[in-house]
Formats: C-alpha cells, sequence, structure tokens
C-alpha cells in the first residue's frame, strides 16, 4: 500500500488515528516515567478502552513491531511516537490575536514538548503591540507580511474574535503561511494545500451540555 | 423517531451534529450583527463549505423551518441555535489545576457567551491557594467534596498534569460532578452517566504537523 508522504517524509494518516496516537503516547509516557519496560496491546486497550486490534493498526503505520507474548518496549514506542507525530521535531509558529486564549498559549511551555515554539504574537490592539507576553514579542498586523517574508515561519495560530477569522486567516495565508490552527468557532475556508486544524472549545461545551445528565 | 432526551429536555444528539451547529451558529450570529434578515441552507453551505442536505437535516433538530424561496430567519435561528446548544442558559463550573490553561479559561469572559460560569478554581500549589485568578477563588483541591457539597456545581474543568488526570476526575466524580470537560491529553475512564467532553490540543497539533506541506 502506497500512502501519501508530507514534506518531512511523514505517512499522513487518517485523522482519527492522528486523534488516538497521542492518547498512546501520553499513557506510554506515563508507563515509562514509572519505569514500566513492555506494554501489551492488550494492556494499552484495557487502558484507553480502545479495541486492541485497532490499537495494533493504529501502531502499524509506526517503524516498530511489538515481540510476541512481550509486547512493545516503552521506551523505544515513546520515541517513535514523538518522531512520527513531529513532537521531537521544532516547529516556529505565531499567535495571531493575543487576547486572553492567545496570551495562555503564548505562555504555556507545555505546547514546547509538542514541538511547538511560539515565536510572535500580532494584534491591532495598541495597549499590547510592542510589548512582550510570556517572553514573546507582539507586532502590529499590519506587520505580518514583511515579518514573513524575513522569518518564514509555516504555522500561524488564529485567536481572534469570529468575525474576523476569515480575513486573518487569508492575511496569514497570503503572507506565505501553510498551516493555520484556527480556534475560532469560524469554520475557515482555505485553499488547497493549506493544512488547518480546527480548535472549537465552544462545541465541546456544546456536547457536555447535550450529554449533561443531571440529578440536581 | 423517538430520541432520547437530557435532564434539560434537550434531544441526545449525535457528536458530529453537535459539532457542526455551532458553525451554523457563528456564521448566523455573524449574519445578523450585518442586520440580515433571510439565509437559506444553500447560503449556508457556500459559506461553511457543509452540504446544505446535511445542513437541512441538522436543523431539523430544532424547531424552526426555513420557508420556501426566502429561507431561515437569521436572528429566530440564531435564538433557537443558542437555546437548543444550552448557550443562552447558565452552567457553573470549576477548573481543577490552575496552571497557564486553567488561569486562561478562567479568565476568558468569551465562556460566558457560550453559558459557562466558572465559579472556582482548584490546586494544590500553595503559592495560589487563597488567590484569585480573573477574579475566581481558587481553593486546595482536598477541599473540593466539602465544597462541592455546598455548591451542587456539575461541570469540572481539568487542566491537571496528565499524570493527574484520570485520580482527579475520580475525586471530581466521587465528589458529584456529572460532567467533565478534559482538556489533558489522557483518555479518562468514566462510569456510565457521567458526560465527558475531550479537548485535546496537542491531538490538533499532531494533525497540523501530519498535513503540513512546507516549501521552504
Amino acid at each position: 500500500m502506497i500512502m501519501a508522504k508530507n514534506n518531512e517524509n511523514r505517512t499522513i494518516l487518517p485523522e482519527p488515528t492522528i486523534r488516538r496516537l497521542p492518547w498512546y503516547l501520553s499513557y506510554l509516557r506515563m508507563l515509562d516515567s514509572q519505569h514500566v519496560s513492555y506494554v501489551s496491546s492488550t494492556q494499552i486497550s484495557k487502558e484507553l478502552n480502545v479495541q486492541s486490534s485497532q490499537i495494533a493498526k493504529d501502531l502499524s503505520f509506526l517503524n516498530i513491531r511489538g515481540k510476541t507474548r512481550i509486547g512493545y518496549e516503552v521506551s523505544s514506542l515513546v520515541s517513535e511516537l514523538e518522531d512520527f507525530l513531529g513532537f521531537n521535531q521544532q516547529h516556529n509558529a505565531v499567535v495571531i490575536g493575543t487576547g486572553s486564549l492567545g496570551t495562555a498559549l503564548m505562555q504555556d511551555h507545555g505546547l514546547e514538548h509538542y514541538g511547538l515554539n511560539i515565536v510572535a504574537g500580532f494584534d491591532v490592539r495598541g495597549d499590547v503591540i510592542g510589548k512582550r507576553l510570556g517572553g514573546v514579542p507582539v507586532y502590529n498586523i499590519s506587520e505580518l507580511p514583511a515579518w514573513q517574508r524575513e522569518h518564514g515561519v509555516s504555522i500561524a495560530i488564529l485567536t481572534v474574535p469570529v468575525d474576523r477569522a476569515q480575513e486573518t486567516a487569508e492575511l496569514a495565508i497570503a503572507s506565505g503561511m501553510t498551516a493555520l490552527w484556527n480556534f475560532t468557532p469560524y469554520r475557515i475556508k482555505t485553499p488547497p494545500g493549506v493544512a488547518i486544524a480546527n480548535t472549537s472549545i465552544y462545541a465541546h461545551l456544546a456536547i457536555i451540555y447535550n450529554r449533561m445528565q443531571d440529578h440536581d
């Protein structure tokens, strides 16, 4: 089977698989910190509530095989997963919209452990332009095209108000960015070749409200 | 067709539908702010890149009908969607783990427009316990069961380190909470009757890395 590859020579995976791999990784990192050496897909299955056949299938995309009756070597699987997911590689990004969520992302050093390095923020608000948030400089959004020509960063994190989402995305793309992480609830339209991930926290809130079974 | 209902007498919907409804809402709110009176599912389809038959099906769960050749009345559809999604109702919540992400959520007044009212934070760190973050008091996690008996809040937002995710979820559930919003990459196991939504931002990062096609 021939799978499509991206520019880092990684196989382009189905989204459900990519969503599950970080679950495995976080569980395996925990085992690793507890000095557990081997783990079977049955154990992972029991712990994470994913069918073990699914786990074996997901892990088959990786360059690693479990041993019969012993399972996977935990530390190797951790580094294999980190490589595979791109978490071991440094990816520079900018935050556009430095409100509370944007600022939080600029201050969240957890993202660095997942290969994300936020190098600049952009905003329209005079009170924040020229300052630093979490050690990261904030520029006027009008400077983005020139800044991008100089720095060539690929990833734009969009934490702007919803009614600015599409135009901000278009500015980032016109400036040469090729990946958008959209935190607004707006469904941004992008041309082919631009990667996009939507993290719509309000949609998740709707899921909670819909599923809630209060007994108050 | 008989649909299951939750305690607020809302129909329990398939997750993909719940994920799309907030897209429609954010677009419709924008139209409403531009004083647009009517919109057809074809227009919504074109704007959001969702098939119009899918839109009609999703909106059929609501207590509203479009008019032939005119479409949906924008302002009615906005308030119908807000009611339906639970965004017009106030839901109290606590944040457990007041690191950078937890603090950001406590300070993000955007959530209030979606019916979420964060009333307390809980942590283990002595330097934040007893303080206020974004106007919200932070308590020692050991006080959660007693606090919860008094206040009866349903929703716990989990922004703890990944290796504390499961035990924190169990404490929240044992304290009587019935809904968890999990921001850790850990796949928490919950008993039946507990609502859970997973917002794993690191998984979304993996999707971006995997889809990126740089031309640097």
